[in-house]
């Protein structure tokens, strides 16, 4: 019988996964569960995006461009521009969601055996993509008593080695919700511009910051044109998770002339999400508003409950959707599927993410959860609630 | 500058990317073209797909499950079981188009170094997906003589060593054309066997088959099941390229377990491709006798009209809707190019794809061609008409 590949066994499960079946066996039982594990926000995607489908009038469902219908560039260009980042429809990939444009990314910059330092905690994904693309992620810790901010860049240069080939970040952070200040930007266009790196940013996350804080993007730092790469999607922006639509964006030519020899040999972006996708850019800036103060208050209700939780640390996430919490208990991962398979407050629960599954180095992060709060207030409330009497039966 | 890494500049450029500044150039020039070069049909998306798209009442575009949706699942195995393929529901994963069901398969399978077998000439595509992973794709020579007909079995022996993981075959060929018999297929399983290989099977091109003759899935042929890996898409099937749905089919529990790994890194197939998927699979049965007498009628008239150019020898295919023609040339490259950039007959001319990106054996297929005859019966005439006063006037 022939053989899984190491890098095979190796791809590491999602930290949600493992849960799963005991989240299926709680609903067999009757109990109702409340998902703060996932980034599935429940906002109603624009209706420009819902209805440009509905009408459209396609009779061959046919390939689009490798890098993306030609319109949809432009209009992208704009959308940047609209934020003032500037580049041009040909410094623009279009990727099957952000997935594909940090795969293409690493595959670009990369060989086996190299290595990428990313702060951790961090969205878990990138350990699969590192895997599959068969290099190494060397984490630099962050930490929740300074919400996550930025490590000393000390702590990056000790970690720099002949096989670095980029510092990856999230901005604003899954799973930190830690929004980078324009100060912490500079630091790392230093760092890179000295070693000669690239400095790769996720900013998926770009519309989602709060308390009067502004995004500021790596393309908007001058000097970084040949080290910047943006990994980008609509998926949150817009709540269409589902279309799987992202990009790839740089201004090092290089890096775009080989993304797109990734990109062509899996053909095309997906066409129907191309269109929702760009006619999503036409969503009136209200909708933004809209979502930005429904997220404010939904983070606001969660951090103050958290924090009349006895023993419950929590970070305080200016940007994105998620929180950090650090549970008075030793093993999260045991907590979560205990909630699962044995607590329950009149017949309800919670699922949480365990943190550990967000960290590369061993050992750390198992006292935390994530918290997704792309629910509403309401169940924010009674989920903590639920968390709260949880932690006072629990026996582990 | 931060530098792009080796497998980047090792990743292959499509056969036809290099023609594309001649095709704008020439379309500039007021020239029109007859594509022979590309695969994407001309044939309608069939009405109940678009339909069920247009019709979709989603107010939130969400993920879907990572191995695609479950009723679509479920109706997937029933197609298979219509042609006497017998999978369950958890043998599925839905990908983002047959490429990704490929990547997953070598992600799967194999660790970087390794090699998988592969009849040339093969899908070019094929060697960008190895290049990305890191493995080694080992050609073994079929001839158009014979129809590219699945080289001896003792090729395929020699070519094996402790790094080969797969066989890899297309069945129906792109861009051959050639449709593997039941015997060819039960040698194959022999060597599998024997050596402890999987045999991956790209059956894209499952209906398009011609002249009575039946396909044989590797699926249905007993004891394979550990070693069999199906790569399958909607794309040619439904004329719905656009979507980009495949699937990755196997019994091998590991395979698919390991698969669904890399497919959780990646989130979720798109959601609004799955919707005109799944409706797809209620497609009467007409409409694939239609296409299918469509493109018999075009092979023929295309096969008969090469057949009258001097010094050109053209494969005759049983399946799928390639041809590979041999002219009398030296570099297909050059006279493609050539083709567009000085060649016309009353302002039209045709673009086809030279047939060397389609060996991985330097020096081989030089001289050929792949046509698509994907055309209206008129076109293709017209096409072998100008590709034939071509051949006439061309100095190289």
């Amino acid at each position: 019988m022939p053989s899984i590949s190491r890098r095979g066994l190796n791809m590491p499960e999602s930290p949600i996964r493992k849960l799963v079946p005991f989240a299926e066996a709680a609903i067999k039982r009757g109990i109702k569960i409340i998902h703060l594990n996932i980034g599935q926000p429940d906002i109603k995607t624009p209706k420009v995006a819902l209805d440009a489908v509905k009408n459209n009038n396609l009779e061959v469902l046919s390939y689009s461009r490798t890098e993306g219908a030609e319109s949809y560039r432009e209009k992208i260009a704009g959308y940047y521009a609209n934020n003032d980042i500037h580049v041009a429809a040909e410094d623009i990939i279009v990727t099957t969601g952000g997935s594909e444009a940090l795969s293409f990314a690493m595959g670009s910059i990369t060989d086996a055996e190299d290595e990428i330092i990313i702060p951790e905690p961090f969205y878990a994904n990138y350990n699969g993509f590192a895997n599959a693309t068969g290099i190494k992620v060397v984490p630099v810790v962050s930490h929740i008593e300074d919400n996550f901010a930025l490590p000393p860049i000390e702590e990056f240069e000790k970690l720099i080695t002949l096989k670095t080939k980029a510092i990856l970040i999230c901005n604003p952070g899954n799973p930190t919700g830690y929004l980078y200040s324009r100060e912490e930007i500079k630091k790392l266009t230093k760092i890179v511009k000295n070693y000669g790196l690239f400095l790769v940013a996720d900013e998926v996350y770009r519309e989602f910051t709060y308390d009067g804080r502004e995004h500021y993007s790596i393309i908007q730092e001058e000097g970084l044109e040949d080290h910047a790469i943006i990994v980008d999607s609509v998926s949150k922006r817009y709540s269409m998770c589902g279309a799987r639509i992202g990009y790839l964006v740089s201004k090092n030519k290089e890096v775009i002339k080989t993304a797109i020899k990734f990109a062509q040999a899996r053909l095309s972006p997906p066409t129907y999400a191309q269109i929702a996708a760009e006619a999503a850019l036409e969503t009136p800036k209200s909708y933004f508003e809209a979502v930005k103060e429904e997220y404010v208050a939904r983070r606001d209700i969660l951090i103050s409950e958290l924090s009349k939780v006895e023993g419950v640390v929590a970070a305080r996430p200016q940007g994105a959707f998620y929180c950090i919490a650090q549970l008075p208990i030793k093993n999260a991962d045991a907590f979560a599927q205990w909630l699962l398979e044995e607590f329950n407050v009149d017949g309800e629960t919670v699922m949480v993410a365990p943190a550990a599954g967000f960290y590369a180095t061993a050992g750390l992060g198992t006292n935390q959860v994530r918290i997704a709060y792309v629910l509403e207030k309401e169940d924010l409330i009674r989920a903590v609630y639920i968390l709260k009497e949880a932690l006072k039966a629990y026996p582990g």
